[in-house]
């Protein structure tokens, strides 16, 4: 391709598409890690906009960088915050430890957008004024996954916990068999069930909530090693203040910027309450997998809306093919959080130098949790029907039921029961009416599953 | 074996060594279960105990058990919790999903050892009343974990990060060559990387204690299914209250027992904290055996106690054994987290069913985390020495040390300037006194390590 | 405790317990690393005390040791290897990483045994003759693991093997539905269906098999750093001969004793079949606990045998309490890997240091599948029983049968039949015969479920 | 957007862009799961793609198919297979566990291409005939990772083995002191350190081999559930031997289909490999760093070639980025292989149900494993230079050199010497001379580290 022009770095000359806004630094990056082919997320870009941003912004305010500058710099950070210029970040996720590659390009995409109309903008001395890779890349990592917590995460987990809560109350007079160990138990409310999953996407929401404190402590400041050599001695507070405004988060300077940079303990608990909160995903999944089951072969519950042809051989099958994606969007949040978990040991000194990595899982994971969290919701549990025929016929034959009668004739005598009505495939209610001296009327009141769903002691 | 006695159970007759406080169950157990050899750990069954105490004194209260039944099983539980009877609890961690058969075995020797004496206590209708191993395992599963965490966790790394803070402030005065990416970089005080550890250490503390909130959330009071079936509609606050009150630790009735019989979130959300703990760990005991590689051929920055021989074939050869433990405790930490990771997502319906092993590895990885940050702290860090001449001599040489200019001479001019004193090896100062306007004076408290330690913009 | 007496070793004096067989280093060793309670699994010891075994015998035959010294170690060793000492072998897994500890352990409890009756043998010049820690370790690994997979994990495999195999022949007749995505789907055989679980555990004693070679191949002779200084040249060769003879596997110095001490790769090869069998073992054991699910409200196709009281509050349950066992030894053996993966990156130039560890989560994990294998064959496989009213039930009126007649009618003729059969629940033959021009005859012979089992196209 | 067709399946009809090849089951799937905007890999859709050529070969020659429809089925299918149509297969990674809707898209985009002329091919009796998404995507699954590892990866690998014994050979001459617990050992050749890395890539090679049986062993011809219902009973054999042809791969039907349908051994066994072989670029990744570690503060064995400026502010700086672009890509691949793990247990009866995942990830693995490979060979090992003074100075001097008097004054002797001389700072061969009775020159030749790297006992 002839269509290049020369860029120079301090090591040296390289060709670079005319068309580029970047630079030479970035052209190295791109030539030498020819790895995935896949590109550091946009949403780490913007972040690392917002850096240079609020930098130049800092800079000017500190009388170390020309208003004139500061402003174009500005213009320029902002655009690329606003998705004007992501083809313009090609460097892959699997570079540079410390992301330096994907500063470089930030700086060098900045200067040239910046330096436009007889103003030249240094990549280094000015756009990255102050700052260091090593405090840029990890700040843009809590902060790309502290925004996408609180913008994304949290309001797709939201709705998933009120579409269940609607759902819940739709279906609070469904009582069915309750099920431990998969085997046939005392009923509960369908209500109930899906409360237990309200339940844990609230914990999920507490869990996500609590980690924003620490997420929120940035390493910008600690420049190169922690030290803060470079920077202005405002520089770290203000840099979090700039920060808080132009994005709602409560962002403060952490108590040790050689932590920051050494290591990303912050970034493996995010990690880990996303894989945490997979768990949950796959609960809520295969559970609905399995209501769904059948129809006459399964449990067949409930009906979940069919949504495509299930089967390219067999005619008319219909899958839980929402539940099965959650699933293994589930599954690979777990993957890429064994990864960060491995990324999470790899610093050394001064600079963890898996950085690039823990910035792609991290986000990839947020995505496919929170697009999973609303396909759950508005494809699957906002639009299954219940089977209610199907849920009402093992109900009342179920020998467990037996445990209601516990307090009044003693756990022996109820198993005795209860292996019975099993053995001879009757009902409990007559087996006990045999076995005890109680009434038909007493163990219908005592026996019913509705009544039984409320808890408390029979009798 | 000869030595044995009959005792029966809803499923029959069963021989059971006549020493055995326990009966047919537990038997059953160990007969079913010849997996691993290794029991549920103490700490656990302790748990289950309080819960039968808790239950028993809350049953009487309530009216529903007579006080003298009430009063052996408290007696009996209490005897348990203070570890005088933990033979008596054979049954492997590889059981029956829910953890009956350790809360059956619990309930056995409670009910033994409260029926001495005429009195006839049963290990269902009393000791186990209001109560079912669904509600009381997942309870014993947070109370043993939340107890641990409280009374050695905790202090263990509160003890670790005190330690640290100790020696960083013995260390103050060295001033050595930070490292990012391995290379050499701009200086830092040996305080500042340790306090680095310290801040890890402290966050560390904070996950713990914000899990706390969660792991004080119970099961107890669910029962069977969640909807508290044959417990008193006051069981779970009174269980609540009482357990409290035993450990000290803030408890309270889950907002739904159906998600914590059927999923085991808090106790995924405290395995990934102790794994994040894992990665702090390998951080610093990495950090500890490089700095005290060599003696020669090595970093050489220090010298850590020596505690043994190092080799059977090298004399006189030292390891960082210290370290080398904690990174193996930390990777074993690792791992037990990714059995809990695939146990949190084994709930079906109303059940987890892998709650046996999430008990078990909670509880070893916090002994593992526990034991290791004390030694770390006492025979690591407490008594290592600075090798003083090793860490000065490449200090000034550096030509890192260059950044500092950047301000005065722009970071191409110091690039060259490195570059050059690089290829000759000879000290930056000379170098940048030939290409710069700055005087010898000026570059000595421009380049000044222990200055540079202290941030800001030089000149 | 005044039952001690002193030993010294190269750092100087130490009490040891009177009644230890062991010495110095062992000493230093317990008191240096009280982490888990956990010591080396026996099995760890018995190779590394085969090694000291067959090193006495090669440095005798290469003359380097005297005839009475080597008898002496030699009839020490297999004591050892008998199970005679193991309560002399107390130090904890997490240890030194090179497993220095245990090694010397070794050295000199046979140092101890040797030298009764005026012979003096040295732990180091003597025992550890020719040998390192460095190259005794990987060694003990290789040969424990190769020995537990021969003696222990492939005859339980071909055990369970066999027994599915035996029970899909009792089987064949039975015809079910078919579960794709849990959804009813064509026909199969129990036969075929248990066919799979056999084929799945056929493959992986392929692979246990095929990893052999890998573990076969020793360290031994690499002595201190792999260059083999201190060893006879011929001692690598005639030791894993010794060693071949001693077991009966087909031993081999490996290709390059730097891989051997400085990786681990063969052992997480290993590590990652036993977690590929875990997966066949989860298939298994949740196919199980599915097929055994109800009695009422579940699949109920088969059941169990009955091992116990399932329920502590529920009367005459019965869970499928050997298949979650299965599931949870499935799960700990995924996380032991994870250990093991940590472990494998944790070599440095010329040694691993995570040896210990690798080592006790090898044995564990083979026990862990070894036991679970036996108890699934026998305790769940051979003995379920099948419930064929309940399979044959829903058998015929499947919808899904209309796939049979795709090759006669078209997918979309055959879609709309089984739509129509699905909305009005009617059987799937009465639609059919309603909407093409088979006879009843025609399709009783294409829908019949027993043939289609058989495959092929229909027609 | 208007620029919209109408397409229909057995649900109804749907728009569908009109440029597209597609039809209405691949819209469905695009509009079901809009998850992570990640299409499968094209590796996969090719690898289906060549199914469906064999397929319509076999057909034809059966006779089930006429031979107009079949060529044209075929030109389409290479088309694909030769890249021409990857924008045509737009459907989400996390879709339809059984990858339904990517065989779909397959076979829409081929029935498209092969119905122009008036001939009229329909996605599901023709481009599907005789198959099931349950048994060609498994198929593609071992189709395209068999594929990927003969045509990629095992080059890849060969490569990196023959960089690095070109580079061991060149280096043979050098001797460093060697490191085990990063402490100074016994010295080695840098050739034999390089060996080390050379024997664990050749064993991996082995191990990749070894898989290829069992990847080779196909699902094809099982159809919906494993019974081959609606294919012909040769389909299967003949279907392999096609696809061998094709391929020239070694390809033959499992011995049990509904193992192939129900689990992925094979592929997480792969996994597994690729895990193990991503712990061997761990370990070269790090060799590498740390000798490159310095250039005064650190190791400083080596100089990796100077790719790219390696920081923002520190001018002159050069890290080692290829080796941490590897360890990254080794990270996740660990991290993708937990994914597989989770995958690999999600099997229920007849259907795994994580099958795109699972394609997936192997393939990004496999990918990532063989950039890395050449990256490793071409930018980092083949180009480095040696820092020959820095690894001569600390060699004699070493104290650990005393080993190699072991056999002549024993190992406690020895001990003293190496402490006295590491506590005066002195060479060990003065200390020597003074402690033994061996002269200088004798000493020289014994503790010469050349000739020490040839092993044997000195003396």
């Amino acid at each position: 391709m002839s269509d290049t022009r020369i860029e120079r770095d301090s090591m040296g000359e390289l060709d670079v598409p005319t068309s580029a806004l970047y630079g030479a630094q970035t052209q190295r990056a791109v030539n030498n890690f020819p790895v995935s082919g896949q590109p550091m997320p946009s949403a780490f870009i913007h972040a690392v906009a917002r850096i240079k941003w609020a930098a130049a912004e800092v800079n000017a305010a500190l009388r170390l960088l020309d208003g004139k500058r500061a402003e174009a710099i500005v213009a320029a950070a902002r655009a690329i915050v606003d998705g004007h210029h992501d083809d313009q970040f090609p460097i892959d996720v699997f570079q540079t430890g410390s992301g330096t590659s994907s500063n470089m390009n930030v700086n060098e995409v900045i200067a040239h957008l910046a330096s436009r109309d007889g103003l030249e903008v240094g990549p280094n001395d000015h756009v990255n004024m102050g700052q260091s890779s090593n405090d840029v890349i990890p700040t843009a990592i809590h902060l790309s996954a502290s925004l996408a917590v609180q913008e994304s995460l949290l309001p797709a987990l939201a709705h998933l916990r009120s579409t269940i809560d609607t759902k819940a109350g739709e279906l609070d007079a469904v009582v069915k068999t309750g099920r431990t160990h998969l085997m046939d138990a005392m009923p509960v409310r369908m209500s109930q069930e899906l409360g237990g999953w309200s339940s844990q996407v609230g914990q999920a929401i507490e869990r996500f909530e609590g980690c924003q404190v620490r997420l929120g402590r940035l390493a910008q400041g600690g420049t190169a090693v922690g030290t803060g050599i470079n920077a202005h001695p405002e520089f770290a507070e203000r840099m979090a203040k700039a920060l808080s405004e132009q994005t709602g988060l409560r962002l403060a300077p952490n108590d040790s910027f050689f932590a920051s940079l050494a290591s990303q303990d912050a970034a493996v608990e995010l990690s880990g309450h996303l894989r945490t909160y997979a768990c949950t995903v796959m609960k809520i999944a295969n559970d609905l997998r399995w209501m769904n089951s059948g129809p006459l072969a399964g449990l067949g519950e409930i009906e979940l809306e069919a949504l495509q042809p299930g089967s390219s051989i067999m005619p008319g099958k219909v899958n839980p093919v929402i539940p099965e994606s959650a699933a293994q969007a589930a599954a690979q949040v777990i993957g890429l959080d064994s990864a960060v978990t491995v990324a999470g040991q790899s610093g050394n000194f001064q600079l963890n130098v898996m950085l690039p990595l823990i910035a792609n899982n991290l986000l990839t994971s947020i995505t496919l949790m929170c697009n999973t969290s609303r396909l759950l919701a508005n494809r699957a549990i906002a639009t299954f029907k219940v089977r209610e025929a199907n849920i009402r016929e093992p109900l009342t034959r179920n020998p467990i039921l037996v445990t209601a009668l516990n307090s009044v004739i003693g756990y022996n005598a109820a198993a005795a029961i209860a292996k019975k009505a099993y053995q001879a495939g009757r009902p409990i209610i007559e087996v006990a009416e045999e076995e005890t001296d109680l009434s038909r009327e007493e163990l219908e009141r005592l026996l019913d599953p509705a009544r039984l769903t409320e808890g408390g002691i029979p009798g």
